[in-house]
């Protein structure tokens, strides 16, 4: 019987995981506790030999780090085909190597949009009105004594710039919408299927979008086009005592030169669930008051990890069954 | 001339104020370290001698106090006929006394229902989410090592009942509705200008619709009526791992309930911007990891303020030059 391998754990049981693929394949956790002992029993012999597929989540870095190309040709060379990853953004596969080696790569796309979106959601009202340093006022017993409702701003009537307007972009356009805020976006094409209430930029027009928002949030996926996308010239080119929300990945924003803006006062404040270095926080960011900072948890529910978690094993067990699943990442198309 | 006293500060200049009563009426400033000088100057020959109308704040009370019943006997005394509140809660008024005494009373309702609800949604975020501990983990180098995914959950799809439907309930249930949630009310009479989307539930189906929420956010003023109208009962007819919002006033919940049931795992979370006993925090209440706690600023943007310095002066200005002005409280109606 051919093999998965689950690289990280599931949020229910194993028994009802090897329920799914009775018959189709034998399910494997992952427990290697290195790298070194992976690559061992990935051999004939070993206790993952036989594998076809490969469930991961990011959190199986921490034993065997990112599926980079050493650990894809080991995977290819073990007989993997498929790797469904649990989560939206891929940035820690080598999804070329894969595609050259003979490994598709599905991910989870739509299933982490509400959850995302809903965490933009909290920073950016976090941010606008000061709240995460109120909460730290009321804990240290302060009160409110810091505060003034000079530097608080209603949502409603003010504007919000999406930058990628995919599933978690427009969904946070969609409940935003709700103040109403008014919604422009930049993408490099337009969003066909956009309401008419989104108003797009194209790049000729970026700096235009960027003059006229209250807040930029941040929604494209990591890629090397996209690493320090919002630098130090889109920052300034944001109107003074704006905010930036950035709920996709730390490294599409030049972290140093946001960190510059917000210390010179031309940022308002910042909303992050991701730095550029994480786990690792800048102390420069715990320093500022006017950023509110979340640990990478933006899809983070017992709701939206059940629905990855089956999206993933899903296209697994299709691409058994079937031959193909779905959710294939456009590099592997 | 005629005079008005402005019991706590404006956020715009004292001269754009003058501007504004030009010809109608002297501007003053409450200046009073306590509630003995106060009296002392609204005697004849003291600075605040003449004054018919009053603009009051609710940060006046750290100087004077409550507007009690000495003090609205004292300016019902001095001549005083209108008290412009700033704030949509007058519980530190006594309002009948004023009515007694001639003097009406007018607040600004609808001036913090945006800014009010933005809150209450921030707040019902976070607790559903865990945000509040998350935050608190990253801030102390913890990244996000005591969470766990299965004590998040999505707004989307979950019930939330709103206690008292009026402004700032109504806007609370347009920004929940986005996601969607199912939006289900108590008031004591069916609200008749509520979308068909809010279900009502009467007194006598009271306990049904807690049974099946997943938020109850309290949104009705503090009255001797509504002054721990969550006790212990209601708390205990809501699902197991609800979530209490409650951005209206401390005393509307039986406090040591609420916290019982948090202990003992009765309620999932809480989010609070008011308290019994503010500005003091009950000690067990900052202990708890599932409580957000803001300091009551749920209608502080400089937005809102201002907006509601311009409606309660609006309103003493209509007073003096019309003889009357609006947004007269129900009491003194």
């Amino acid at each position: 019987m051919p093999r998965i391998i689950l690289c990280g754990e599931l949020t229910w049981s194993h028994a009802e995981c090897e329920q799914m693929f009775t018959g189709v394949a034998d399910v494997t956790v992952m427990s290697s506790p290195d790298r070194a002992d992976f690559f061992r029993n990935l051999k004939p012999g070993g206790k993952y030999a036989g594998v076809v597929g490969v469930y991961r989540r990011n959190i199986s870095a921490v034993q065997i780090g990112p599926f980079d190309r050493e650990v894809v040709d080991a995977l290819a060379k073990a007989g993997v085909k498929w790797i469904a990853h649990h989560g939206a953004g891929y940035d820690k596969i080598d999804v070329l190597r894969c595609k050259e080696m003979g490994i598709t790569v599905s991910n989870t796309p739509g299933a982490v949009d509400d959850a995302t979106a809903t965490t933009a959601l909290y920073l950016m009202i976090s941010a606008l009105r000061q709240f995460s340093k109120a909460e730290q006022d009321v804990r240290s017993g302060l009160w409110k004594s810091r505060l003034s409702s000079g530097n608080a701003h209603d949502a409603t009537g003010r504007t919000l710039a999406i930058l990628g307007l995919g599933g978690i972009g427009m969904r946070f356009a969609q409940l935003a919408h709700a103040f109403p805020m008014r919604i422009v976006y930049h993408n490099r094409r337009k969003a066909e299927d956009a309401p008419p209430w989104c108003e797009y930029y194209a790049l000729d027009r970026l700096d235009e979008m960027l003059s006229i928002s209250d807040v930029l949030s941040v929604h494209v996926p990591l890629r090397k086009e996209t690493e320090g996308l919002v630098d130090e010239n889109m920052i300034r080119k944001l109107k003074r005592g704006a905010i930036i929300v950035n709920t996709a990945r730390g490294k599409v924003i030049d972290e140093d030169a946001m960190l510059r803006a917000l210390e010179d006062g031309h940022l308002g404040a910042v909303g992050l669930d991701v730095y550029a270095d994480e786990p690792s926080v800048n102390p420069r960011l715990l320093e500022m008051p006017n950023a509110t900072l979340l640990p990478h948890m933006g899809a983070s529910t017992c709701d939206t990890q059940k629905t990855m978690e089956l999206r993933a094993l899903g296209n697994l067990l299709a691409y058994l069954t079937e031959g193909k699943g779905s959710d294939i990442v456009p590099e592997c198309q």
